[in-house]
Parts: structure tokens; sequence; C-alpha cells
């Protein structure tokens, strides 16, 4: 007699109910058995009743080998944050054919929306402008765009070339066909069969209208933006930061924009909530966005349709094809960052 | 002997210099003749010297039958303003061959690139979001995004299908397949080639996440978009008026902001400036443009090369192919605007 | 009182039933009186009872100044062949306000499609492939190709810029970005919209993998692709020959692929049908299409539709927007041509 | 002392000049020590000096996990033929994280390409057209267009969703927004995602005017588009079989063909090379392609161009991201094919 096959969610720090749809969870349960664990806690006994036998298990707690080592039935263990966590022994899994699920790249495509219409914002005065009328002092038509810089055939930069660059570049292509990249983890060839051209940051730097930051943080390329990038930029250029706070030299954006140097719009700041008195709230020439760029209901509910499809395909005997899967190169290189983007 | 090519600009309300850059001029005046005239007033002596002997005539100034019919040489009469004026004897330019142009059209892309980024803005609340860090009074992520409204996948609908909707179409691709059009004026042929739908008014009003309201003002929908229009929209749904202040009753549109039964971003204005106590400034859920959508330096610059091409079309014998231009069954419909859309 | 609008139909060399579906029909009824001419040939008789009254006519009958100013009521002619004939009194036209329309623009989606196809078949040897099959002689996988040339990344060039070549861009753009243009009718600003590029005719033969012969006859450029000008090809380039087979010295162009110069496509013959020992039939390195490129069932439809809705547009006061119309700088200068692009 | 970086090439079926340009063999020697094997047997001499200490293993050569286990710095094996052959012990490389790579992606791209032409002939007549020139059978304009049936806005059917149709998808948008999948291995999001319908294959069958056969074989699916099949298609509907002669009951498709029931264009055959009586080369209504789709010189060296990148990445330390990655659920899935798709 075999056993049903059996989903665990614990779906902390997001509701069950933000992620999975009705008809979601009905998918779910045509498959076996579901268990929805509330709160955040996961006790031992917990463990043992709903985690050790079961075939899928969602969640962000603790599984060290020798709890992996109980889960006989285990086929994927799904992140319910966004990143990948040390909470896992990744080399056990790997070793057992345990898949480890994130669906964070559903956050690439908002992300990428907003962080287009943001670069128009810097680049025309959208923000600005509104603000101006807001205190009376605007001036109208071919005056007001002394300084207007259209993204419409402008040269971009990409810093970064992920999940979240390759949701940005259909929205970029009606723009530019100019996208230059700088990723060093990526292979040329592929940044290159993208339709963008391969260079080195000095050249994103110097050359871009418009630098999208979209990479994420390493513990090798922390506030690899700073001062110096920043003076390395054309006059006037914009500044997008759309992936973490501590891939830039804040205090040197910060500076930057307030001298009229570049344009920034920044969706993360190294502290959040940020500080009721801190300066950043002050400072001209940038577009000021309190992490909103990617979770919204329907972002969560697409990491509840990736993850449905993906457990449907582990429990039909096939590789996962939606969520990312962590990768034995990869999985213990990823800084942790226990504040999601999201 | 033949007399030169003669061309006669006088570029007012631009400045020849922000219209033609020096290899526009010097392609004109590998023509011909090119005698520039600066000012805003054009003395009878003035034309008899220079607009009657003219192959080419740029400016607005008045050109009833009589001064038409001492201008043996004229092939067109291009308008330096943007919109088409009752300043011409419009019949008689077209009984005798005389092409009345306009370079209207190159407003039309930076008004869609800006007009894109007001909608994700007021989809996504960026504007808003920068205001509320200012004043500390931002919430974050999740929390920020309980009234996100996001472009991707969102019903849209264009009123009005001509220029400014054709350049913002192949910018809204990439977000969204269903695009609903209202214009009475154009074949559902058309629309339908161009991968939208032909719908009513009222389910461009009823149906939209977004509607763009993109259509020049007419002697016959002066304020059609009133007080009942924006009642019958979808709850929360985003209004971007980018063409004519007049095409909508302003006083409901404000109203139906402020009552938060819609969100609205606007380029224009019933007077311009607006006075510096006008309600309007106040307003909540609305983004204020001071008509800064269309001109930039770029656009200028397109202008200049779009009347450049004609030119030389027109002096080898070959119709224009770039600019507007005016046709016998419109040329007196459209309602004298002296207030340029830049 | 008013008359009713009157709509007369000749659709000869087409039926009236290949043209105009039973919809088309019923909305030029909506508008009024609709009058069908069977047959090829219209009587005195014929025009002083049908036409003379006519608001819209369409046919191909003698049109002098004479019977067009019998026509009081007229606002258009509609050309049922494809393309401008000298049939018309075009400057009474143009002096009255009477557009002269076309629809032979939908003939370019059919031409461009199967001209898509030909290219690729001409660089991975489709119908040689069949051929050599059909008599034993095919190698099989890598032995097979040794010749090819993938379409995807090529250097396409296209000589002529016309409804053609638009319909092709769209086409092409997904195999290649470096898309060439010689076309001295149009504006490098139109071109280089288009996202191509202007360049010198020798260019285009020089340095294009496939060159797209598109452009119509006219009196300055029969024959004038040659010998010399296949010879500046690439050994081994393809030629598709899609619009006229007077644009180009036939023997010579057969010439050059018989010895293996170049390849070619051709759609269309100096003259039809070919005759029977004509040695076209046996020349290698060729693809023989009877010029059956434009003419599908779908095609007469959508002619049908073009005129139907332009003719709604006139019939309320307002411009042709779907049809090619006549211009006054070019309608004398295309040769008249008999044999029909379809 | 670290012991510098090896890589093993045995390129055989290929021949390594044809795979790897001087460019990708220098940037493999930048990484290490580089051993080209020529011919297409491995002696156990061979292994143990060349293989065993390898970092990276190119080659169809046995590969149980007696050999696996003396490989210690073992990163990747990669195949050199397209297709996961059972010549290696997966379970052994899953557990030690030895990738296993194939570059078969390379071939969607060229047979996309050769299947959008194959499809606008079959609708189209191009290779029929051709032999009834050269037979001096043919017709002209609308008659040889009687049973045309254009790509444009037809619907399409794609059964199978992998590499190939995702090659295909972007060349056929600009000809169709109906799209129809069935492929019951991939989730129906990423079918939506990509702008498709998933459907039955039912569906696929009865309601498409072209149907692409892009699925693999697998011990599941052998022949399983038979006579029933064919027959559940509209009349005059075209077939493409671009995968594997296998999918589909090759005589069955061939009466279906003969018939005229529907039209077929194959680049695969039960046996190849077909036998030279063998009655499919007399076959009507069929286009016969010597399975030459996928294998052209740009093909191979895309092979050694993504071979090497992937190989670069690995050096590094990081997860190959250009090359299919053998995958423990689907490994030991697929049926060998000894004979390549190219």
């Amino acid at each position: 007699m075999t056993t049903p096959f059996r989903t665990f969610i614990m779906a902390h720090p997001r509701l069950v109910e933000d992620v999975f749809t009705d008809a979601h969870l009905a998918r779910l349960r045509a498959l076996g058995d579901v268990v929805i664990h509330e709160g955040d806690v996961l006790t031992d006994e917990d463990f043992e009743r709903h985690v050790a036998p079961a075939d899928i298990a969602m969640g962000i707690f603790d599984m060290p080998a020798e709890r992996l080592a109980r889960c006989q039935n285990l086929k994927a263990l799904v992140n319910s944050e966004g990143n990948f966590l040390p909470n896992i022994d990744y080399r056990h899994c790997f070793e057992h054919g345990i898949r480890v699920l994130s669906a964070s790249h559903v956050f690439a495509e908002p992300v990428a929306e907003i962080g287009l219409a943001m670069a128009i914002d810097l680049g025309r005065g959208i923000t600005e402008a509104d603000r101006l009328m807001r205190e009376g002092k605007e001036e109208y038509g071919f005056a007001a765009n002394r300084d207007a810089r259209p993204l419409m055939r402008a040269r971009v930069g990409l810093i970064g070339f992920g999940d979240l660059a390759r949701a940005l570049l259909p929205l970029l292509k009606p723009f530019t066909s100019t996208i230059d990249v700088y990723d060093p983890w990526v292979p040329a060839l592929l940044i290159e069969g993208a339709g963008c051209r391969t260079v080195a940051l000095k050249t994103v730097l110097a050359e871009s209208d418009f630098v999208f930051v979209l990479a994420g943080v390493t513990s090798e390329n922390a506030g690899f933006l700073d001062k110096r990038a920043f003076e390395s930029m054309k006059q006037g250029a914009c500044l997008l930061l759309l992936s973490r706070a501590a891939v830039v030299n804040f205090p040197d954006m910060l500076e930057a924009a307030a001298s009229g140097r570049i344009r920034v719009a920044t969706d993360v700041f190294p502290v959040e909530p940020v500080a009721a008195d801190d300066p950043v709230r002050r400072t001209p020439n940038i577009i000021l966005s309190p992490h909103q760029a990617g979770a919204m209901e329907s972002t969560l509910n697409a990491m509840g349709a990736s993850i449905t499809a993906d457990i449907e395909l582990i429990a039909r005997g096939l590789p996962p094809a939606v969520c990312k899967v962590a990768q034995p190169e990869t999985a213990m290189r990823f800084r942790s960052m226990p504040v999601s983007k999201s």
C-alpha cells in the first residue's frame, strides 16, 4: 500500500491565503494530503508529525542533516521567503536529490515594471514636476524640459543580468537597442544572445544615460558602487537602485544625487524602515520608494502559482520547471538576507 | 534660365536654432536659397519679398487666397506651431496642389513615453510614495501596495487612435495584449490591424484598468468625458489625460480624483499657466504635469528633421512622406488652438 | 431633399464576390444605393446612368476630364486592379478633391510571407532537397548543409522601401537586426526610424547575404539590376525578386543563377505565362513561382475590407485612411502595367 | 601545489575543428590543460591517462560507476552527440555533483528557422509550384492559389513545448497570436506565460491550420500520432514533423498526405538514409527534407561556444548556464537515440 503524497505548508512570513488561491490549494489537495501550519514556529513535535513524512515541505525552519535524514519521502523544500537562507544543509539535499526551491523569480516582473517607470520619471521629471506644481513653482512646456533626458534611444546600462534584468529587457526594447550589460557571473554568450552588449563596469558607468543596478549582493561585491563610480557617470545620468542597498555605498550615492551630479531612484535602503530624521528624506534629485517595488497581491499569487506548478511536476516524477532551484555551486555563496526583497 | 529653389523659414514660436540643426540647414541650402526670418511679424513687404517667390514657406502668418495667388512657385506651406490653424485658405491650397504640412507628429513619441511612466506611477504609486517618504508617512513592502495596480496584464483602454495612440502602442505591448480602443474617426480595420479591439466608449470606461485620453478636441467632442463618464469607471482605475484639457470636464475630473473614485494624471490644464491658488494644486490622487510631456530639445530637432526630409522630397517633385499633410475633408474641422501642445 | 449616397462597383478583373463579402456589401448598402456592374465593358449609357450620379465609382474604365466633369457628386474613384493606370485625368481629380484610391497595399502581406519563406528556402535548400530526395540523390545532415546559409543573423538588404518592405520588416526582425535599405525615393529618416540602415545600392549588393528586390518599376529604373550588379554580389548570396520582372535584366539574372554565382527566387517573369520551352524552366539554383505570391482569396477579401472602410469614411466626410491615395506628384510617374501583380 | 584545470575533448561523432573555433580552444587552454582525443575509441589506457584526472570530460564513451569513482576531479561530463545516452551512471553523477551537459539546445534555432519556412511552403505551395513550373504545368496568380493557406493569422498548434518550440515562437509571433500548445510535461503557467494557450492534443489536431510536431520521443509516446490523429485534422491542414520520426506512425502519415487529407513536411524518417525505392520518395503533398534542419557549420560553432562558456563557468566554481543539464528526475527516461538529430 502506498502512502499518499504529502505537502506541508508553513507560509510564514506570508499568509497562506496571500500566496495560494483556493484554486492552488485545490490542485495541491488533488495530489494528496496538505497540511497547513499556521504561525512562525515549528516545534520538534511539529517536525516529527508533519515534516518528517512529507514529500514536499515549504517554510523557513531549520533543516540540518539530522532532520533531513529523517525525511525519507522528501522530494523538495520550498523556500517561502524569497532568498535562499543558510537554514538548510544543502549538501545533504544535493546528494539525496532533494530539490530546494524558491519562487523569488516572481518579484522580477513587478520590480522591472516600476523600474522602467522610475527611469522615465528621473529622465523626464514626473515626480519632481508634480512636487513643483504643488509648491507653485513649475515652469511649462519647453522651459520645464531643460534637463529632460528621454529614455527613447538612450544608452542604457544594466549592472547584473539575472531575473530582474531579463524581466526588464522586454520593457526596454521598445525604447532602445543600445543596452550594455556588466555581469561577471553571466557568459557573454547569454548577454549577447539577449540582444545586449557585454561591457566592463566602467563602460556601463561612463557611457550610459540610465544605469540600472540589478545585482544581488554577495560576499564579494558589497558597496562596489561608490563615490568613484558615481563620479565616472555622465553629468545628469540616471541611476536606478532596484536590488539591494548593500551593493552601493549609500552615503556616496546620496551625495552624488544631492550635488546634482546624477539623478537617483532607490527602492531599497540600508536600514528599513528609514529613520524619521534620516537625511535621505530631504535629499533632492532622488526618488524614494519604500521597498515597494516587488510585493503586490498579484506577486504573491504568482508565487503560489509557481510553487503549485512545480509541486505538481515533482509529484509526477518530473523536475521542477518554474521556481529557482538551488544549485550546488552557488547555494552557499549568497549572503543571507533576512530582510527580504518584498 | 531656372530660378533656384527657395525656402522661407519663419520659425516663431520656436527659434530656428531649436528646430533646425546646422546639418538640417546645410541640407536645405543645398537645395537652393534659404531665407530665415527672425521675429514674429511678417510685413507685407516681407511677404512680397520673401514669401511670394518661395517654393516652400514655413511659419504662422496669414495666407488668404489673395496672397496665395501671388505665390506662383509655392509647393508647400509648413506650419511651425503644431496644429493646423485657420490662417490659411486651405481650399485654394488643395485646388492648386500646395501642400500644407505640420510636423506635430513628433510630439507623439515623447508624450507616449511619459504617459506610459505616468500610468505605472498611478498604478504603483511612485510619486505618492516619494511624497509620503519625504513627509515621513510611508509604509513598506506589501503594506505600501494595498492599492497597487500593475500595468502588467492590465486591461488598457485608449480614447483616440491617432499619432499618440500609435506611438504608445509599442510601449504598451510588452505589458498587455488587451488594448481596447474607442475612436469613431478610425476604421475598425486599422484598430484591429494594430492588435487592438474596437469598442464603445462606455466599454473603455467601464472595463479598463487604465484609460488613456489621447483624442484631440474638435467642435463635437468638447467636454465629452464628464462626471457620468468618470462614475462609470472601475473603482481606483487610472485616467491619463495626455491630449487636450478641453476633451474632459475638468472640474468633474478633479472631483472624481479628490473623492478617490479614480486616479488621474494630467499634462494639460484648461488655463495655462495654472493660477497660483488653483485648487488643482492641492488635489489628491492626481499627478500634475505642467504641459511638459511633448516639448524637449530632441523633439524640436525631430521636427526639423521631418521638415527637412519633406522639403527635400518636394524639391525633387515627390510627395511629402514624413509630416502630417492637411487633408481637404478635415482641414477646416479641427478647432484652432493657439496654445500649442508643447 | 438630398439624394442617397451612391456607390458604383465594377469589379473587373476580379469578381465582386471575390472582393466583397456579404458583410462588406451590407455595409455599403447601409450607406445608400449600391450598383454592381458585371462584365468588363462600360458603355456610355452605363456611364451616364450609373457613374455620372455616383458618389463613389469603382472600376477600370476611361475617366477623361469630360466624363469627370459630368460627375457632380463624385468623391472617389476606386481602382479595382492594383496599379494606378493612365485611364483617369488625375489633374482634374486633384483640383476637384476627387480621391483616387487603390487597395494594392493588401498584396504586400502575402508577398512578404512567401518572400520570407523563399529566402529561407534559398539559404537552407528546402525546394532543392525535396527535389534531390525525389531523385534519390540526397545527402543527410551536415553533408546536406555544406552550402547552407541561415537567415538567422544574416545581413539582409532591401531594394525598395514601400508597402512590401514594410510588410516584410516585422517578419525579418526575429531573424536579424542588420537590414540595409536602398530606396532613393524614401527619406533616410523613415528608413532609420524603422530600424534599418540607409545605404547605397552597391552596398546592398556587395554586402548582403539576402537581397530582396521590392522596387516597383518606373520609367527610370527598368533593368537596373544587371550582370554588373549580380557580379558584385557575394558568392552564393540569395536574390529574391518579388516586385516586377522589369527591374532586373532577366537573362543576366538567370545566367548568374545558372553559373552558381548567386541563388535566385522569382515570382515574376518578363512574359507570363512563361513559354513552354523557356529555358528558365531548366535553370538550376532558382526557385520558380508563377506570380502567385500576392493573390489569395484572403487577399481579395482584404481588398474589399479596405475599400469598404474607406468608402464609409468618405461617406462621413472624412479622408480615406486605409487605401493608397493617388498623389499629385507621382500619379503620372508610375509606368502602366496592365498585367497586375496578382 | 594545485594541479591545473584539465579539459578532455573527444569530439566524435563531430570533428573538433567543426565544433570549436580556434578562439574557443584558446579560451579553454587559458583555463589549464586541454587534451584533444582524435578518433572514436577510448581505450582503458586512454581513460586512465586522460579522463581519470580530468576536471571536464567531453565525449561519448562508457562511464559506469567504477570509472566515475576514479575521476576525483571531475566536475562535468559533456555530451558531444546531442541526446543524453545511457552510457553514463547518472545516479553516481547526481550524488557526486558531477554535471552532465549537452549542447543539443543549439539545434533548436536552425530547425525552427527551416520549420517556419516549410510551414509557409506547405501553405503557399513554394516547392510544389517550382516543381510544376519545371514540369510546365503551372497556373498563375489567383488560379495557382486555390488551396493556398496563409500562415498569417492562421491557427497554429505545437505538439511539444521544449527548446524547439521556444525557438519557433518568436518567429511565429509576427504571423499569428493564436498558438495552441499541447505538452503534458510542461506546466500551463509556462505555456501561458509565453503567450500561448494550453490545450488538449485533440484540440491541437482538430483546430489548427498548422501543426508543428516538436516532441521528443519517449518510452511513452512512440507513434502517438497515427491515422486516427491525422483524420481528426482539418482538411488540407499542414503537419510539420521536425523532431523524431518515431513520434508518428509514419505509414499513416504518408497515407494521410498521399490522400490529400493533409499536407506534410518532414525532416526525419524511420530509417536514414531512406531506401532508394522507398515509396516516400514518390508521395505527393509532402516536402521531404533529409534530416538537414539542424546541423549547419554555424550550429556546430554554436555548440562549441555553449560548451566553452559553461566550462569557463564551472572552472570558476559556478553552475553551467548555457547547456542543457541532465536532471535526476528525467535522465533515465529519454529513449536512447544513437542516430542524432543532426
